[in-house]
């Protein structure tokens, strides 16, 4: 603690035991909380770079945190290591409106980015649902979020990072440009890694203009196939949506229940819909806006919607927070853990409708929303015996899997999903990643229990 | 060679001394032509891996051609290697419509896809100029081009790969999805590797739904920095701009001279105007289109265009196409060599000033055009002396480094500017780049002298 207090004149260093308990977990659901031994909130890059020089000559662990938002346990510390916590590195370093980038720190929140790039007319497009999250823990997990179907993701916005090794240099990659070809990527290389290849102090995102007027449609449906279906003529008709998310029938149940949204959807037709689509259009005019809500409900009419509602702006607003929100109603409601599998779009409904056989058959219940713009599905699993869990997730996973996709779209797999993932994957692949932490991090400081090592599955 | 031939029964095998002399270059200016010691066109993914285990094991270097567009001789062959050419390995094999996506072997061409697409309604956006070139050497190259303004480079639609590693080992990475947070993203970092990571034989690419009208202006500024001031105020204002290219006065000459363009630029405007900026905007609808060309209009005269005029299609198609061709109007006109730096998009006009003045003190003359848009900068230089060139090449990647910018913003490295970056470059990254490559390569057989090794300056 002393040599940790000397080597970042200026950093604030506590003993993990006079830490608050908030800083001993993230928002995984069911991972235990772990007390580090050392905590250090850094103010600055040369902090950072010291307390890694350090930690890697004394072979200490170090996990970074942001906000601790995240749903996989990436920011859980080690019992024996140091938890870098950047909530004094977050500033706004510059939003600089030529180039059209902010220069954030890591511990700068989705919301404080937000309002200040409004007043400027522009947006930094992923929004993960929840805001307060860090540009840093976004940066780590590839955070992804609603606007996806539009917008990408994370990696699709970092031009540029500073960034600490784990031996404690500083290496500064991208630029403020879209294009490069000049070596390789150590920016998409380090976006996504969670905290295993590099910590990082500094991040240049990509803005675009942002686009005043807004509508959403809402889209009842007989089954998710159709649903399914709808969504390429939807993604194709050049409305260019920038949201696109399916809401099973319990799911929806829970929002108007729980929350008292009142979407205008008559009771017959909300026995008739299995599924509901939610289509959101915008734009710079009005005019325009108008148009592409005529052409969307046209479309979603043809795809066999039982009835296309353009929801009034409260309603809209109302809906598309419960639906930013629906990780939080699964807690509340006692979800035992959840899952944010990736599949093609196309397969949306037959993931599904495997996934309420395999929960049948492990007498779970499942429930669940998702991206259906971008094939990213938001499960909440209720089975409270862990055997059974696990083996459900497994079969779960290995279905995703099966059908072209991936364990996880935008939560990481932190400590809570690894397990799992080293289980599918391909072993030459797994071999090469671990090849590749080697390169950056050889004695293995950097958020060791994450990604590559078989965490704590709950 | 016999060997070669029973490893991969199917495929072409031919001696270097017996392959057509087209093999033994890519367009780089005035790198030297080799003859490498075989080659190979394989006709499936099981040659490529048993040409790539036969290559590591024997320490053999092998290098993977496509159509051999690229500008910077990262498919120069080994003269002791095997040349693996990709003609035989050029299907589609797959346009998925519901997935908006496209799976293609790596000797498909630019062209062939586009056609393909067309009749659906979808675009593969990436246009770097040369439609001859293959996706594979698009991937290697992590290739740009006009479009980038709006949709990006090659990396923004790779969506997956299929890639041969050293030992022969065949990897899948990736889906049919934009999402994904499990483990490192290896397609993101085979992408722009140019060969020296792994062998790309199959690639998932991203497709967008094609906006079948397009209208183009043309717009003179009395210099240089006006028409950078101009280029955030047409990005920001929601026409969302396909193309923002700026060309000088000179390469503008030569293309109105060599070529023919008609473009209806009365002669005193001509001579007032020392640059020119190309805005092109595209639409689902006619009506949007003229829309966005009226605001666009406005938005270049706010910003201070001499004038602004909306080009007839058949001009707007000869200019783009001109400017496209603007390499062979360099090589044509005798250019010794070519640049593509990228800069912070705002810092052109400072970047084109430095390139003035370097240009005088050596005694060379440049001219050139570029992605306004996102700051990539296309120079050709004349100066036949090589020394007095290679000291005023330092001297301009210096320049656009100072500024914030890469070497290479989308022909890559290469043989021909990989001297040039590594000594440009951070050596902490460029060490852990090779920490990288000897993840993937530890017997180095991968396109030896190519990146990471100073190849030959020409």
């Amino acid at each position: 603690m002393a040599e940790l207090a000397a080597l970042a004149p200026g950093a604030l260093v506590t003993s993990g035991a006079d830490a608050p308990p908030d800083l001993t977990h993230d928002e995984a659901l069911g991972a235990e909380p772990v007390v580090p031994a050392a905590v250090v909130h850094p103010t600055a890059t040369e902090q950072v770079a010291a307390v890694l020089a350090y930690a890697d000559t004394h072979g200490v662990p170090v996990t970074a945190r942001g906000s601790g938002t995240g749903l996989s346990g990436a920011a859980i510390p080690h019992p024996d290591g140091i938890l870098v916590v950047f909530d004094q590195m977050a500033e706004i370093l510059e939003i600089d409106e030529a180039d059209m980038v902010a220069v954030v720190q890591p511990g700068v929140t989705l919301e404080r980015l937000d309002a200040a790039l409004a007043p400027r007319g522009l947006v930094y497009p992923v929004f993960p649902g929840e805001y307060s999250a860090s540009l840093g823990g976004n940066v780590a997990t590839n955070a992804g979020g609603m606007r996806a179907v539009k917008y990408g993701v994370t990696r699709h916005q970092i031009l540029g990072l500073e960034a600490v090794l784990a031996g404690g240099q500083v290496i500064r990659t991208g630029g403020r440009y879209v294009k490069g070809s000049s070596g390789y990527d150590l920016t998409q290389l380090i976006v996504g890694s969670e905290g295993t290849l590099a910590v990082v102090t500094e991040a240049i995102l990509r803005l675009h203009p942002r686009r005043p007027h807004q509508r959403t449609l809402l889209a009842p449906f007989a089954t998710l196939a159709e649903v399914t279906g709808a969504v390429p003529a939807v993604v194709n008709s050049g409305i260019d949506p920038y949201l696109c998310e399916y809401i099973d029938l319990v799911t929806m149940a829970a929002m108007v229940d729980q929350l008292g949204l009142e979407l205008g959807v008559p009771p017959e037709l909300r026995e008739a819909a299995l599924a509901y689509l939610v289509v959101g259009v915008e734009g710079h005019s009005e005019e325009r806006v108008d148009d592409d809500v005529a052409r969307a409900a046209g479309v979603l009419a043809d795809a066999g919607a039982l009835d296309v509602f353009v929801l009034p702006d409260h309603s809209a607003d109302a809906l598309i927070e419960a639906r930013e929100k629906a990780f939080w109603l699964a807690k509340g409601s006692g979800a035992d853990d959840i899952v944010d599998v990736v599949v093609p779009r196309s397969r949306i409904d037959t993931f599904m409708s495997g996934v309420a056989r395999l929960a049948a058959d492990h007498e779970a219940w499942v429930a669940g929303c998702g991206h259906a713009g971008d094939g990213n599905v938001h499960l909440s699993v209720f089975q409270p015996d862990a055997q059974r869990r696990r083996s459900l997730m497994r079969a779960l996973f290995a279905l995703g899997a099966e059908l072209g996709g991936a364990v996880s779209g935008e939560h990481g797999l932190g400590r809570t999903k690894s397990a799992y993932w080293l289980e599918l994957e391909d072993p030459a692949k797994i071999e090469l990643m671990r090849r590749i932490k080697a390169a950056f991090d050889p004695r293995g400081i950097l958020n060791p229990g994450a990604v590559l090592t078989p965490g704590d599955t709950p």
